[in-house]
């Protein structure tokens, strides 16, 4: 199986690194992080640099794409090129998936058309646009699409994917490999369970940048 | 507040990304990327470059020092140069800490003599040798060190260190942020919980490479 995870400048690290961190575990599947142009990337805060390995004519059959969020994805919603290039992937893939506001990129290049989807939680409602049907769920798989919510879901779907595809005790044992047994120290993960001022905080920074980092001066 | 997370070739990503998601979202803290040497490396796997941007002696006064895990840490064990670097940085940081066998290179440096301390399952009865009290807990603050258990327990520590020095609501802010509302589609991610033949074939595995990809022959 060959994974293809397409990074682009000002990504959010953690989208795309969880599912990598999972899915690079599994025997025999081959994990390529590919974008517009060969080269390094920075994150969306910049405090981290990434390498696209490949550029996207080189990788056009993957069983699996991948598309993170973060604030530079935007962009993408309106590059051709990029669109084309996940129309055509996913003509031929085995799952088509996305962490976070990566969805909403599948989305614009018109892979949502009808499906149950999910993003990161203050961009939900935006699925609509794209014809789909938003789903408040940690992950969501409709026919071959699984979107995944904010950016730690993606290990949490990851995890899922590689149920599906190789059963659940590949799954587990890659869960161990990674320790994956979640104490989170507080309990304010999702809207649900946040209060309704941090829900409000991260709502408005969120409109602006999607980067808490913005509260520095607020 | 500055951060800086040790990064080398042949690291886990997730030990680092984990927690760099988690800290650069906190308002005025800055992530550094150090190492040895400036410039590209790669992931235990390959699959993954990272840029490190600053080599040790230019970050020399960072309030928070990172060490994650992965095969590529065992070099460190004894190169002097990085184990005087920890040691002069712990003389001032207000945390040091470790995430997987991240640990083994805080033993090394002598910076867990004497101190309850955790790391990677497989590896947890390592921290003798360095003088340390193992503890199998998905973190363990000791003092100013706090140390974590496998790779994706650095998301868990983070958001406690970010509790514990700008209080809960920030690091609630935070986890809402990254939507850190972890749900699993398993629940094997410890020893305890995993089934027994799963804790074998990963142990087993892990004393050798550290990766699970090594069973795509077994």
């Amino acid at each position: 199986m060959q994974i293809a995870i397409l990074i682009f400048e000002k990504l959010t690290a953690l989208d795309a690194i969880g599912p990598y961190e999972v899915l690079r575990n599994v025997p025999g599947w081959e994990v390529r992080f590919v974008g517009s142009e060969k080269g390094p990337i920075r994150t969306d805060c910049g405090a981290l640099g990434l390498n696209v390995d490949y550029p996207l004519d080189e990788v056009t059959e993957p069983d699996v794409v991948l598309v993170p969020g973060g604030e530079g994805n935007r962009p993408l919603l309106e590059d051709e090129s990029v669109l084309s290039w996940l129309r055509d992937v996913d003509s031929r893939t085995r799952w088509t998936t996305s962490v976070c506001t990566g969805a909403l990129v599948l989305g614009a290049a018109g892979l949502l058309e009808g499906r149950r989807a999910t993003t990161y939680w203050p961009y939900l409602e935006s699925l609509r646009r794209y014809g789909a049907e938003p789903v408040a769920e940690r992950w969501v798989e409709d026919g071959k699409v699984i979107t995944a919510g904010g950016v730690s879901s993606g290990i949490d779907m990851a995890l899922h994917l590689v149920g599906r595809e190789v059963g659940p005790e590949v799954a587990q044992a890659v869960q161990l490999g990674i320790e994956y047994d979640p104490q989170p120290p507080f309990d304010s993960g999702s809207p649900q369970k946040a209060a309704p001022e941090l829900v409000d905080l991260v709502r408005g920074v969120n409109g602006e940048s999607g980067d808490l980092a913005a509260l520095a001066d607020g």
